[in-house]
């Protein structure tokens, strides 16, 4: 049977040699630890458009403001010339005080790694991927949807470990069995032992926050100066949208400024619930905030590293509901691009699903969210790969499955070329027509690595697959993610700096650790 | 919880109207009907890149050339200027022949429908979209795989007339339980009469070909001369790669381009099984063949409606079986389309899977081929709907699943616009910090029709969906196309007309059909 039923020549035949495969799977994923997206930029809107968006959000800034909670952020604020109404905590600042923050906030940066080959550059046409963060419930195929508990937070951050198209760590689930004092203790303290790529930090209190930074300072053997003058952390600050910004994210951007460390601020804006129910007001409200958290970052320290973070999806209509993975939400992705290369700031979007298992839904949806961030040039994305159930379950599956959607993207990031090897025009002379390449020297030299090699996608025929238990894609992937974890084996670390890590962490809990602000 | 686990504040909240789709589904379709591409093409060449690829396609179509196994389309081309060699039954046209044949081959044309608002234009920024083509079997979540049944062909091209965004209609599934002399005639037949889209003709030998085209005719009511003029079905000729056009794809395309009716011609070149173990390669021999297709279409009557057809995939590097929506595949996709705005003409892609089942992996290589074509611009996509299991299997729930990705394009292809409405100042004015647009004016007056209405993708919480049974996407599926054929309702057609078809069906059948030649 050919493509489309006319001609009726098997295609099952094998190269001539078993191709099982003797590279190891770490030498052929080396390539995905640093991505570089060699599209070109999609637009949705005119400059003229864009123009328009990023002037009617400065002009509510100016006449509307943000809430702060914060009255020390909003001390601050007023300090550095904002309008400040103590009454409504509402902060308003003029678009001269946002362009000078856009003045100072930097186009590209760099997040050191514990592991100086996995550090990771921020902007400049690069690509950096984080796992998905903050969900409450972790899933998988066999025992079903749970609480999260410290060892799934530990499996998912060894996965994050495993493999290399993963460049950040990420709170992939919440550690329910972990005491919220002390769990922000346990979550650094298993970043820096488990793995050696950067580390995220919650935004729940000062306290915590420094904590967190003293570990990770301790872990690079950093002195307190070397700490702020070098990215060693991020987090994401998420306004309140509307036009509000509450405690604990107000004063994470200062603490993070402070210490020269990496926020990504998002609103999360869902266009017909927290935002205007048509998209481009949906990115407007959006960029408005994401503007005020970037400048009260650059307040605070001019030149500290900031992300502009979109994360502008719709609700469903019927329900309210929130969707992802919508064509609105992939040319909110489009538009966002567009109003990070105005204010020349990295780009933040997200591989998002509403869907509850990984399924197909899981997958289209995922793709039609990482190509609006491909296309439109995001330069960091969270939620890479784990999240399912808009963000409120941690899969192990959708995990495996996404590492395969992110290693085809890194893999069609690499050029073809046209040379003569290439074309081959020797190849086609040497086969006969009718005939096969299969033993063509042409294909001899090349066949083990000419295609990517997947990790989940079968392409078995349907009575071996039946064989096998007819498994779906999610099935496989159980196989993958268990193997992968077997497998696994801990950076090494140098034992001193090892042991001050954890003797701080022992005496922070001691301590009773620290409450989280909310 | 907030997206990133920072916030606590519920998003499920509903918006004040019940909002109960009054809209009939399909009004809310007809924008489906012809898609403009807004995307700028995709490029993995530089233009001397593309260049060197066709001069080499020319040049080798001149040294090495094709074998053409009719003997009669071997004497035309000899006649045409083409050298020929009996021996090996090898055809070498130089490239003068071949220039000559892009000039006459039209840029864009319109393949009329029964109903005129259906027609289809080919070219010129539209994509016009068909169902899977050419399966043996078919398969269901419930039934399971077997063999395809002229039912279930009737059933697809029921499902391809319901469903707007398929705009031609296709041999979905090899109905097994019709004999194959008259396969032709209840095939048409069955097109003719439960459709009003644009129908498919099979190249399988002369006799079969012109029954159909007679029936098309009828069902036109046109006469001979008429049907010449007009575009009114189309087919697929696959060259048997490498470089050989068989009997039936040879006819056919002389058929085809006597009759004026539209072929795709399309090699279908696997690198490293029938092509080169290069994509570039792979497309080098592809263009290769379809330039010869091209040509032979043009020195029958020149002006014959042509597509240039690429279905460039590769091979499982391990088992050597074939694999689709790869990342080479979707380079081959941009790679396919920058060689068919060289030689201007129409370009024809797919919708691919090697998954046996309507699971993730269908649905990530699915948008892998759909972001490939679109983004290269492909102005006909076959395999739109339906196509599983490396074309080997029709699945009626993958049909949903692909409907719902393409209507998804559909709304991609919608511009956002930003105007005072679509930015949307006063609804962010009206809402306080921390408030919601669910009762915003402008919110109240747009959210009925302001996003994508999926067709199967849920949006239920967990709870909701674990009560309802946990179904996947694809056994959600299950209900909508049992849905839609149980609403489905045939065209009107003039009875006269009807009868004349039917009747010409039913003098073939009785005088034995035609035997399908191969």
């Amino acid at each position: 049977m050919d493509e489309d039923g006319n001609a009726r020549r098997s295609r099952r035949r094998r190269p001539p040699v078993a191709g099982k495969g003797t590279t190891d799977d770490l030498d052929l994923f080396t390539r995905y630890s640093r991505l570089r997206n060699p599209f070109p930029p999609m637009r949705v809107y005119s400059d003229d458009e864009v123009e328009n968006i990023h002037l009617t959000a400065l002009q509510l800034l100016e006449t509307l403001g943000m809430r702060v909670l914060s009255g020390s952020v909003r001390a601050l604020l007023a300090a550095a010339g904002a309008q400040v109404d103590e009454g409504s905590q509402v902060v308003r600042v003029d678009p001269a005080l946002v362009g000078k923050a856009l003045e100072t906030a930097p186009h590209e940066f760099t997040v050191r790694a514990l592991d100086p080959v996995r550090s990771v550059p921020i902007g400049a046409g690069h690509l950096a991927i984080a796992p998905v963060a903050g969900p409450p419930n972790v899933v998988d195929v066999r025992k079903g949807r749970r609480p999260g508990t410290m060892e799934d937070l530990r499996n998912f951050i060894r996965l994050s470990q495993t493999f290399d198209v993963i460049h950040l760590l990420g709170p992939c689930v919440e550690p329910q069995d972990v005491e919220v004092n002390i769990r922000h203790l346990e979550f650094t303290l298993a970043q820096l032992t488990l793995a050696d790529k950067p580390p995220w930090v919650f935004c729940r209190g000062r306290q915590q926050i420094r904590d967190c930074f003293e570990m990770i300072r301790l872990a690079h053997g950093l002195d307190e100066g070397e700490f702020r003058n070098h990215v060693c952390a991020y987090t994401v600050v998420n306004t309140n949208s509307p036009r509000q910004l509450d405690i604990p994210m107000a004063e994470g951007i200062v603490e993070f400024a402070n210490a020269g460390q990496m926020t990504i601020v998002t609103p999360f804006t869902l266009a017909g619930a927290m935002a205007p129910v048509t998209v481009t007001g949906a990115l407007t409200l959006a960029h408005m905030e994401a503007l005020f958290g970037i400048t009260l970052a650059q307040l605070v320290r001019p030149g500290a590293p900031v992300v502009y973070g979109t994360f502008t999806s719709n609700v469903d209509m019927k329900s309210g509901a929130p969707a992802f993975g919508t064509p609105e939400f992939t040319k909110a992705c489009f538009g966002a691009g567009q109003l990070a290369r105005r204010i020349g700031i990295p780009w933040r979007s997200s591989s998002a699903t509403a869907s509850n298992s990984p399924d197909a839904q899981a997958a289209y949806e995922a793709e039609m969210s990482l190509w609006g961030a491909v296309l439109a040039r995001c330069d960091f994305l969270l939620h890479g790969a784990g999240w399912l159930e808009g963000g409120l379950s941690a899969s192990y599956e959708k995990f495996i499955l996404d590492i395969e959607m992110l290693q085809m993207f890194a893999e069609l990031f690499q050029p073809l070329g046209a040379g003569a090897d290439e074309i081959a025009a020797m190849a086609i002379e040497e086969v006969a027509p009718g005939g096969h390449f299969f033993a063509a020297a042409h294909t001899m030299q090349r066949y083990r690595t000419a295609f990517y090699s997947p990790l989940v996608s079968a392409r078995q025929n349907y009575g071996q697959w039946q064989e096998g238990g007819s498994p779906s894609a999610a099935e496989r992937a159980v196989g993958v993610w268990e193997r992968k974890l077997r497998e696994y084996q801990a950076p090494r670390r140098d034992s001193a700096i090892l042991e001050a890590v954890t003797d701080y962490a022992e005496r922070r809990r001691t301590e009773g650790g620290a409450a989280p602000v909310s």
